[in-house]
């Protein structure tokens, strides 16, 4: 919030000639040696002392949302590290732009759809209407399906399993979830796996993380992903065989259509 | 390493369409719910199971690492976030830009030096054949002195009492940092405050992280800080306060020399 | 497009030991001394051979994108390099992260306006139906006002009458520009200024750009201005500058409310 | 430089309700319609107003540093778009962070070496000087040899006849470069081609770009190539066939060495 005056003002850090302090918390007495990295993360994030419980859930979205292996943010990663070694985050920041709209960040866009779902009068007709307007998009429902994990994606029934154990959470995301999975699958008549995204945006919202700051956990997570295929790369470079690979693998046309 | 074949391999992460590995571990089996996102972090980036003392330092590496405030990084996100709200990623990654050679990443620069002093045959000389360098240069030591903490850097001390307490570390990167220290304090003739960065380049070279990838640490912390700010960015925008002050605060003059 | 075979091809570059073409062109005996960069720009872009008055209308449009002072892009760019001065382009790449929804790549948002405009039935039933639209959501019609440039734009105008002098432009979109702010006017019941980034749309538009590659041209354009503005930091540093004035105008409060 | 209180000034840009100043420029009246992108692209980044052999020079160069096909910064900007289309600016960003020093941005590293050999004494021991150390180190000299251009780079040849044809010219880092490479030839016993980079260092210097600068002129045309990719990929995609072609040519290996 502002001040009276309209001058922004920030709750996140301070600092004397002789402390730091993150919000209300000395950083050298209260949490170094005290708070892990995911319980200070969240304590930033959501401006409150984080339970036992918003730490598993924190740590499992975390965990599951770091790796994929030679993903799109992962080979650009490796690309840009070869060509600018100095520069370990100019590699890093190149990967993580790849968490956007159509990988990574998907939870946002699922999401959005279990707010609507929750606010509903009539939640299960919100469901079949969602499932309803995609079928017409023909594009997948987000937080449904995966073209990798068939017939289902065993990282969303982990992760749901763990939030429906933890008597501390509403449930209310999860159930929103259930009610979009089952208007999903009669939509299509035949069961449509929940994939990792869904599972992600279900239990985030379960701990309080609004919509609008979920993809800021891929982010994160996603971040440490690449400093490892970084390491990888730093003891057996990639990037040239990549480059040579892609380069041989996508001919040049001419406009006669034929390579030149 | 790369096979027998020249062709790079991957140690990371795999899956097939039931499962997904990272390293040996299965994910939903062996790490959901089971490690935190510090351990499985360490376990990818440093190809070994952490200790309890590596999460440790780790943990309290990372927090410190994590926020000062309205920093060069704090101040681009914020910005960039203002200009493309639908990106979260881009804000985070345009000030994760700014952990380089200069901020943030400086802890990269200081592992050099105790790198160089554990590999001396005198220590102590080449201790203070550094600080000599540096005074000849009449720049700072890169670890010692900081422009907003003083005298001392509260946070450097701190650090190296908890890896002091350590029993299972070797303690050779916290001496060569107190050798260094003792140069640079003669050098001076003052004392000279540890930073932040200083105990940090130490600590992670205690576990085994080596000075190439030190920088990563703070990426992956600085991001968590960032998404901090962005979140307070959505509650109480600065951006356009922060555009309108520095362009008030910085006038154009013309080729007279005088303000047009 | 792809080959029958579905493996993608590229029509762009190709290189041999003894040449480099771009697309049909011989780099060094078709282009080198004979095409200027926004001529083989545009070669490349539109996948045609640009005509004078192509090439007297982007170079327009560039110039009139490239700068507009101490903005949010080059505040950012001017405090990553000051943290990261060995990264040139880590610079210029967080600046150009601002090119989004809200500043200097707006003129998407404009463009698909006058797209719909040009295929409605009726052309100025759908610009009062955009416009009724935007004053309902109580937000300016994209391409229209702007918040230091008043009563008018004079880049704006300039612009428009720099296309309407070309004989060769069809003025489809400057037509429906200016039925767009017919309704604007009349739904304000006051004439409000065309800014830049709706007379680029239109601009753009004429010369055959389509709308999701516009905001490419301010990407291209905003590097080059922000290249200018490194060249000044190197000459006169200000971003400590910056930093100390924001994190000054900015104060901290504890969750009292009250200032630490 | 600063005002005589410190503060900060710009030159670069400045605006009033009614106008808008590039340096001395208006705008409107002296720019739009009368000045090229690279006219006043010079006119920013070098302060002064551009001769005809400036633009003559900076498009050939700026054309050079276009395209090499798909490279990894290419390929970098082709993956970040599939995973985040409605942020073309961040795809961008993503693939100018490859101008780094290994690729692309090393004009820089040859420029240095021309500095070097003309400011010595003696200019040929000082060209025999360089071309040992990095026989030394078993690495080729910055701006000489390309591992695709084999005997010779023909950009860099026609670069270097261009420059020699200006008569403005001083001509003294063309005979640097000149120098250098005898230097290059006699070490290695064989003649070694000239390339790319090294000419543009030679060019750019040419026109009074200082080294630090030079940099910059790869990422303005290189944000052009890549806005030319975006389009091919907008038009035919190839981020999933990359993608699927690098995941499925990089084998995962486990800790016994064998496929998993």
């Amino acid at each position: 919030m502002t001040s009276t005056s309209g001058t922004p003002v920030t709750r996140l850090c301070t600092h004397t000639l002789t402390s730091l302090h993150y919000r209300e918390a000395d950083l050298v007495e209260d949490l170094l040696g005290k708070k892990t990295f995911t319980e200070v993360m969240l304590m930033q994030i959501l401006n409150r002392t984080p339970r036992g419980v918003d730490l598993r859930i924190t740590d499992a979205v975390l965990v599951v949302l770091m790796e994929h292996g030679l993903t799109p943010s992962a080979i650009a990663t490796r690309l840009i590290y070869m060509s600018a070694p100095e520069n370990l985050q100019g590699a890093v920041s190149a990967g993580l732009l790849a968490v956007g709209s159509s990988f990574v960040g998907t939870m946002e866009n699922c999401a959005g759809l279990l707010d609507r779902i929750g606010a509903a009068a009539d939640p299960d007709a919100e469901a079949m209407e969602i499932a309803r307007h995609y079928k017409g998009l023909r594009s997948p429902v987000p937080g449904f399906g995966h073209h990798l994990h068939k017939p289902v994606d065993p990282r969303a029934y982990k992760l749901l399993d763990m939030a429906r154990a933890e008597p501390e959470l509403a449930g209310h995301k999860v159930r929103a979830l259930e009610r979009l999975s089952a208007a999903v699958d009669a939509m299509a008549g035949r069961p449509i796996t929940i994939n990792a995204t869904g599972a992600v945006a279900a239990l985030l919202g379960e701990i309080g993380v609004p919509t609008g700051v979920m993809r800021g956990f891929a982010v994160i997570s996603r971040a440490a992903g690449l400093v490892a295929h970084i390491v990888e790369e730093q003891q057996s470079p990639s990037g040239r065989f990549i480059w040579d690979t892609v380069e041989h693998a996508i001919p040049f046309v001419g406009a006669s259509g034929k390579p030149a």
